[in-house]
This record gives C-alpha cells, structure tokens and sequence, in this order.
C-alpha cells in the first residue's frame, strides 16, 4: 500500500484520480501534483524508526513516495540516493556564512540527481503494465533513464539534443537505449518526443508531464533533512533549469513539515545562468514567464522555454526564497572552488554554489546563515568545461633538474 | 589504537616496525605487508556487531584497519567506500554461471576503488604529520589522491604520463592539485616522482612503495563479505595493473579469514590485456616477471613494469587462482554489456568481466560458479572509449514522419 490520495492541479486545482501512468489535469492540461494523506504517514512512521532503518537508498522513504513496496522490492535497480551531504566549514569560511553543507548528488548510479526520478519512472512504468519508457532530455534525465530501465530490464527511447556533450550520450549508449540525436534545440527535441510517445504508447518519463519524478526527486529533501538531525538550514541553494528538481525539493521539503519530520521551511535560492533564467526573471519581475535563448554552458540547466516553471515558481514564492542569476565564468570559477574541497560538480552541478557565493557577496542573505548548496550532477559528464576550469598542468621532460627548476619557480 | 604489530617484508621476510611514513624494507628494500594481531581484532569484533554499526564508509572496518580511529575522526574526508553490491541474474544466464554479483567502485566520490587507498594516504600522512603528499599514477590513484586529500586541506603533486585521458587530469585540475605531465612512459613518471619525493620529503603516496595504501584497498574485499552476509563466492574476478589492487583484494580476504570472519577463501581471476599482461605472464610460464609493452586502451592497468608484482602473484597462486587475458575488443564488448545491466565502467574497470566471460567459455571455471565481479573505475572517466564501445546515435529532424519512418526500419 501506499499513501496517496489523488493528484491535484497546480493550475486549475482539479482533483483527479492518480493511476500510474497518469500525466497531465484531465480538465485543463496543467501539471498534477501528487497528494498523500499526511496523518496516516505520520502515524506509520516516526523519525526514530527512520533512523533505525538499514536501507541505504531513497526507498528508505518508503511511506513519502507515490509506490507500491511490492513492486520497488521486486524490480531489479541501482542504489540511487542516500548521497553524502558533507559539512564543509573552510568553505563557509572562505564565503563569509556560518556554515555551509554541500550535497553531493553527483554521486549517483549515472552521476546525477536525475537518478531518483528515473528509478521512480521505472517503479511507475511497472505499475501500469510497461516496460518501454521515453523522455527527451538535455543529458542527465535521458542517462539516468537510460541506466535505471537498463537495470530493470526494460526498453527505452531517448530523445536528446544535438547539443548535447557526448560523455552524456556515451552513457546512453553504453546502456543500450534507442538515442535519438534531434537536430534542433530542447524545445524541438521535447515536442518530437511527446509526438513519439504518444503514437507508440509508452511509458512518459518527461518530468514536467509525469507527476511522479518529482516525488522521486524530493527524496533529496527527505534526505537532507535526515542527515541534519530534521535541524533544517536557513537557505538551500540549487541550480534550475526545466523547474522539476526545485520543484521536487521543495515538495520534499513541505511533505516533512506537513507530517512534522521538520519544524521550519528553508529558503530556496533559486539559481539560473544569465544566459538562460526564465524563471528567475518571471519571478523577479512578478510577470507571466517569457522564453529566453540557451546561451550557457551549464547545458543541463540551459532550459529556455522550461516545462515545469508553475512548480518551481511556486518554491521560490512559498519559500520567501531568493532568484540569483550566474555568468559562465561564475559557473567555472565555482566548480574550482568546489574542486578545491574535494568536490567535482558539472557546471549546472555547480551554479547552486555559485549562486550562493554571489548572493552572499551581494548581501542578499545575511552572514549568520546555515545553508546547504546541492551539487546535481558530476563534473566527469562534461570534461570539456572542467578543462576550462581547472586548466592545464605544467608538461616536464622525465628529469628532476628539470623538475627542481619549475618547482623553484612555481 | 590499532591492531598493528608491525611489517613484515615480502621479498626477505624481515620484521619491522610499522612507522606512519614507512615504506619499504629497511633490509632489502622489498615491499612490506602490515601485520596485525587476528586474537586482538576478533575480541573486538564480531560480524553482529559490525552488522549494526551505523557508519557507511570504508571506515567502519576500523579494527581491520591501520590508523588510529582519532585521526579518521578528525580529518574532514570525503565518502569513500561502501559501495553497491549487485546481484545481476540475467547476466549470470547471459555468461552460464551459477551466480553473478558485481561490485561497483565506480561510485566513489572520484569515481574509482582507488578513492579507498587515497583515504588510507590521507590518514597516515596525518599520523606522520606530513600535509603535502605525492605520487605518480596512470590516473586513478593521481585523481583520488587529489580528492581525498583537497577535502583534507592537503596539497598535492602529482605525476602523470602523458598519455593519461583528459578526463582524469582535468580531475586533478580542478581538485586543485599541483600535477606535472611526463613527456614518457609509466615508467618514467614513477621514477620521476620517486625522486622528488625523496628530495622535498613528502609523504608517498605511490601504492608499491607505501604498505598502507592496500591495506586501505582491501576494505572492497570486506565489504564485499560483508555484503554476502559473509558467505563466499568461489571467484572473485579483478583487473590487475600495477599489482596492488589484486593484492589488496586478497589481503582484505585473508584478514577476514584469519578472523574466523569468513570459512573459506574465494579463488581470484586475475585479468589484464592481451597487449600487457606481465604479472599474468609471469604466473602462467611460472618465470620471473619481465617487462612488457603498454598496448591497450585499458589505460588504468596498462603497466609494463608492475611496481608490485609480489603481492600480486602470491594473490593468485595463493588463492588458486587463474589468470586470464583479454583483448581490447574484448573490454570494448564488456563495456558494452556491462552497461547493457545499468553499470558503466572504464575500460580497465570492466576487465575483470571480460576476463570473467572468457573464463567462461574456455571452461577455465565450472557452470555452477558463484561469481564477484570487481568494477573498478566510472566509465564517465574515459567517454572516449565508451563512444568506441556504445556507437553513435541515429540523427533526426525534428519531424514525427522521419520518426516514424525511422523506427519502421529499425
């Protein structure tokens, strides 16, 4: 069994039924939130028997999630979840805050946060009956999806743009999925999905169409939470692209207050490229969201007309947080800083943190605060950019005169 | 405290004190094994108790460990260790085994199983009061110790062969470490940086030279007991480079048995390239070890002069162990099916599979084996070879008819 109640409308408010393989509002097309009866989670589970509990996934959260434990028990998976959050106190230093976890999610199965959406989509795609699954994905959905159904077995389309780096599409393949590199942008390569995935009938892993990837993805909330003893932070910084993951983690984060796991909501700091922020600018600026071009290095957040940006509003709102907008060069010189910490992010991996830095340099939160930055993805997916990062190291002849010069030098 | 009693040599058989920064044999000069008192860790630990214990990282075998439990509590680390342990049954069909279980150590925070020695180099640099460390590495052991040793505040240099994939120096870039590309070989890297080493007095972090790296190694053997609630498989399978991991591997399991841990030692596989395989060669021809050309794309273990072939040979002939070669086409396919079950590993990291099918089908090991196999390095590290293993992905339009046509002909 589980705890759901029904799906919700962000848009219209309908309430609807919500079986596994529902998408959209029956009535208005608008994105479903998923419902759960709070006061039964709260009486099946305490944060002490939490605690007790041996599982080191995010199933551990059984009771929060969407799923029947039948079916999470008997479908073959990776270990997605229970990532490190590492206290980091020379970088909380370093930025002026009193302190300063940093969450790395870059160390899942396919070294992203998507992981815990797509180990969902798999769980859900067991539930209605099918085993081919789809989505359209600027990188990390489409390798996490590709992994997560490889694992169990199963088939799946995967639509990316032509931009895509190709350590990202290496894994796909590595993993067997059908890829599909569509020449044109992530709107293009969205649109021909959904078109696909209807005509064909397979399961929909497009997170800003399937309600339940978020419910997947909050489990970083759940877990954040747990590692600081339910002692929430003041701000959670993260980076946002579609508007899925803020959307999730906010959503996480409310389901634990709601049942009393927490006491108190951070602050979302909700961080975009300059180069691509329509969410930030349409929260800003308090008018309906316009598209914006693609122009950043982060490809992962790099979302100019975002699927999900209702949800991600919402957290930023909610939240009393704040929107921060980052440069290219902030986005480097962050994953060095990270690096320098033992901490390798891709450049959307990294914008979290590189957000926090400026919202600290421009005052926008105050020094006493407590803050957790989540790294969503693994700076090994994208080389190129950590090469321009990082730099390259000196090249000596095998001679240690030659040696002992440069080092004098250095 | 510790269990240590000392360290004796390998070649010559001399004991002696285990210092913090020994290294090698004050005698002849061979390699050391660190020896600990079994009575002492057996009567302070049972499997129940280690069972319960709530830490999950290489770090909750510390009674197996050489370093003194303050240390590892103070110095801010990284999350090393424990990583998942897969059952993989249609793989196990696929390849006409009993059982198949592959252990993923791509998954630590630098993305090999050398993160764990690392760990171990960050420890007792810090016993030994050294805070700048150094080593020489195809990549991997460079690329954790720049990690592990940046989340310890440490400073790094680390030597390189030119040929090593950009995807590791861009690692150790961003960790911020101090690295110097060798115009040469393997060969020429680790002599080089033996002698800076010896000349600045930094603590030494190459695996053949310091004892205690293998000994933070070998926790992959005890987890992977721990894993099978201690009952063992008849085959571990493991690619064998520079020597250390295979004997790591089997210390971690003798230790165990000495224990009364486990009740039965496991026979290794050992596997390398077709196209550089001394330590095998060595084994099979029962001769001396003599050098041999670095010809494979396996750059993780292709070492032509294995700086610790003693400990590696004793690993198999000890166990009973066989020794397999495998060709690069043959790592590409292993890559390939690897990923095919949701698990991504460099080349080198799926050597020990490829090995473990050959052995297969050349009857080297009976049909009803239960198997580990070891992964030992992230496929993301070297995503030009998982281009080469997984192909090219088909190019579209965005247009839903070429779709269409497209999938009628695949």
């Amino acid at each position: 069994m589980n705890y759901i109640t029904g799906a919700v409308c962000v848009k219209c408010g309908h309430e609807q039924e919500a079986a596994p393989n529902t998408t959209v509002c029956e009535k208005c097309g608008g994105i479903l939130d998923i419902k759960y009866d709070y006061k039964k989670i709260k009486a099946a589970l305490t944060p002490q028997q939490l605690k007790e509990r041996r599982e080191q996934t995010m199933w551990r959260y059984m009771e929060f999630l969407p799923v029947e434990p039948e079916i999470v028990a008997k479908v073959n998976k990776l270990r997605v979840g229970c990532s490190p959050l590492y206290k980091v106190d020379r970088l909380a230093d370093l930025l002026g805050i009193k302190a300063l976890y940093v969450k790395d999610d870059g160390i899942n199965p396919s070294a992203s946060l998507k992981d815990r959406a797509s180990a969902m989509a798999v769980m859900k795609a067991t539930e209605a009956g099918n085993n081919i699954i789809a989505c359209s994905s600027t990188g990390n959905a489409a390798s996490s999806l590709a992994g997560n159904a490889a694992a169990a077995g199963y088939k799946t389309y995967i639509f990316v743009p032509e931009r895509a780096p190709k350590g990202k599409v290496s894994q796909l393949m590595i993993f067997g999925a059908n890829v599909i590199s569509v020449q044109g942008n992530y709107e293009d390569t969205f649109k021909l999905s959904a078109q696909a995935i209807e005509r064909f009938g397979w399961y929909n892993r497009n997170a800003a169409i399937n309600p339940y990837l978020m419910e997947g993805k909050k489990t970083v909330a759940l877990e954040i939470a747990e590692q600081l003893d339910f002692k929430m932070p003041d701000y959670i910084a993260i980076s946002v692209g579609d508007g899925c993951t803020i959307g999730g983690l906010w959503k996480g984060l409310k389901d634990l207050y709601e049942t009393g796991f927490i006491d108190r909501l951070p602050k979302i700091i909700s961080v975009q490229s300059t180069g691509c922020c329509p969410i930030n600018r349409a929260v800003t600026e308090n008018k309906p969201l316009e598209p914006m071009e693609e122009n950043t290095i982060a490809d992962s957040i790099a979302v100019g007309v975002p699927r999900n940006p209702d949800k991600a509003m919402n957290a930023i709102r909610e939240s009393k947080g704040i929107c921060v907008n980052v440069t290219d060069e902030e986005i480097l010189a962050a994953m060095k800083l990270l690096g320098s910490f033992g901490i390798f992010g891709e450049p959307a991996g990294v914008t979290g943190t590189a957000g926090l830095k400026k919202a600290v340099e421009d005052g926008l939160i105050p020094k006493d605060s407590t803050v957790v930055s989540v790294v969503t993805g693994n700076g090994l997916k994208d080389t190129a950019n950590a090469i321009k990062a990082g730099g390259e190291p000196v090249k000596l002849a095998p001679d240690i005169n030659e040696f002992v010069k440069w080092i004098s030098n250095d």
